[in-house]
């Protein structure tokens, strides 16, 4: 799933470049590209599907030539995670045909980080072999370190299952329910118990188990696979389109896990971060001595836990940050962003206005 | 006087547009363009000389147009305030004959605020009137109303002085003694006893006064007058530039105002300001509801007692400050500088860096 809007790192995302094509941790490459290489290992190049939304679907082909340009599966309108992997399951039937409906699926993220990528392709293969043995649907929980309010949780119930043997050692659970967000204190209660875990949005299943499941959590969704396979089987690119527009915008949490019947959870070690906001940065990025993130060489004096992003644009450009204590400073060629490090998420509210304003560019 | 290096004000401010040529207050006009403007009802143009770095020089006729190009004195060196009134002197004397050694002058800042024009000419008559009655140095000492750090204090001593009537009953005092810039507590001493005056950096003499308190303070700048009117008046462009390479970079208060034996003060209330740094946009632009200072349309959200800039520069850009509270953000086509309000005389330290790293363009 690479969709994304590009809200939560305006400026450097932008509609035309949200997330998944910026390199928020330390390296050269994208988000993308990274989580494309993290699985590459695991998966042949023409079983790597990517979902994006339809103005990225070409930026997209072009930094991954790798990847077979019918591979990635174009979101004509905007319905979130739910919708696209209804869109994306029927295009693997309408591929593969009904015999399709036996493989099991891997449902990865294109804008995580993965810090330790061999213990997150030893969790996959974990995650793949309990999501080929039953109907079931199978997520990964990230062991948590910290009281963090901007994930959901999963509460894992009862004992670590006895699964089939894989690499790794990698315990497997029950769910036994789906937390939304909490509050610190709720936060800090569930970092204690060891059993909620946050939630990965990382999903395997048999294409079968999750038709199944989804016809009786949202039959809605389920009953449009069919159809808009046969419409990509039939060339029919405007009902595709139809279909699609008709379905509602929800996540697959909503419409799925947190309804489904059985959904067992593999608790994950691999180093997650889903680098929800620009302090992210602080865990993804090197820090220097007074605990400051720079990129493209701003000039900072006397300043400390501050992030400041200078990217190249057009022009040369100077960026000065002086006498600040905990703040964001992103300048990206025509667009500047001021914030302070824990008011990141106030940053959806200025694209908010630039839209008011008809922006669009920006 | 309209030198300046451009660094207070950076990003907008540079080597090449120091302040006097920036819009600092709710004006359409730079400080320099009101400045003259100021005394336009005063004096005929051709009266009207200004002092600049050479490298302003033509940007300074461009922006004067009615000022006659031979009276922009161009300064080959920054020799400071003493430096550039030696050569002042010097070009009026090399001009008007020894005669002008009789003319009383008024030396004016470019890059200051009036705030009441009126009242600002009705203090000029007065500090003319008294510079012409005898041989003395009279300056303006601005009457504070907050107890400002940030400039130099002069004390002034026993009662009102009996001068020509002037319109506006205007009060002068001889001065006791000039005063550093003080720390706040001394300030707020200051503010008290009615008798400290903020230093203008304004002046008022006839030639003559002038250099024979100048030979008696710092002889060596004194000896340099006469030479340098001779070569110019020879056209010997070359010595002027010799000749006034080796005087010592002073300010005219260190060299000559805190060491002279009679100097008298105008008590000013024109509303005065010298725009020292950044956070004084406060007090020349107009508010927000939320005690913002907005140029150029930033976007702000849930930001208060913030100054926000937004030149444009050849491409559109778009400034966003997000739950900020009395902070400085400046955009300026090529740079952008933050820093919190109450540390803008740290801006200094920036471009120092920059200084340092050969970005001589910034």
């Amino acid at each position: 799933m690479a969709g994304g809007s590009g809200e939560r790192f305006w400026p450097l995302s932008r509609r035309s470049r949200p997330k998944q094509f910026l390199r928020l941790a330390d390296s050269a490459k994208t988000l993308l590209e990274q989580a494309v290489e993290a699985i590459t290992p695991l998966f042949p190049l023409d079983a790597i599907f990517i979902a994006t939304g339809e103005h990225l679907a070409e930026a997209t082909r072009e930094l991954l030539p790798h990847i077979p340009a019918a591979n990635v599966i174009a979101e004509p309108y905007q319905r979130n995670t739910a919708g696209c992997l209804v869109l994306a399951t029927a295009h693997l039937l309408a591929r593969f045909g009904n015999d399709a409906a036996r493989a099991v699926v891997a449902v990865l993220a294109a804008d995580h980080l993965i810090a330790d990528p061999d213990r997150y392709r030893e969790t996959l293969r974990t995650a793949l072999a309990v999501a080929d043995r039953e109907e079931v649907l199978v997520t990964l929980g990230i062991a948590p370190n910290r009281p963090e309010t901007g994930y959901g949780y999963i509460e894992v119930s009862g004992e670590r299952l006895d699964v089939p043997a894989a690499p790794g050692d990698i315990p497997v659970y029950a769910s036994s329910r789906f937390h939304e967000k909490p509050d610190r204190d709720a936060a800090t209660a569930y970092l204690a118990t060891g059993r909620h875990l946050w939630n990965s949005g990382m999903f395997f299943w048999r294409i079968s188990s999750f038709l199944a499941e989804l016809s009786a959590a949202s039959p809605q969704l389920a009953r449009a696979v069919e159809p808009i396979a046969a419409a990509l089987r039939d060339g029919d690119d405007k009902w595709v389109r139809s279909l699609f527009r008709d379905l509602p915008a929800v996540s697959i949490d909503y419409a799925l896990m947190e309804k489904a019947r059985r959904v067992l959870v593999v608790k994950s070690d691999f180093g997650w971060d889903d680098i929800g906001a620009w302090d992210a940065l602080d865990r993804t990025m090197p820090l220097d001595g007074s605990g400051n993130v720079t990129v493209g060489d701003p000039v900072l004096v006397n300043c400390s836990g501050c992030i400041v992003v200078n990217e190249p644009g057009p022009a040369e450009q100077t960026v000065a940050v002086v006498g600040m204590d905990g703040f964001v400073v992103i300048v990206s060629g025509d667009a500047v962003l001021v914030v302070p490090k824990d008011r990141t998420q106030e940053v959806r509210a200025a694209v908010a206005e630039l839209k008011r304003r008809g922006s669009d560019r920006l």
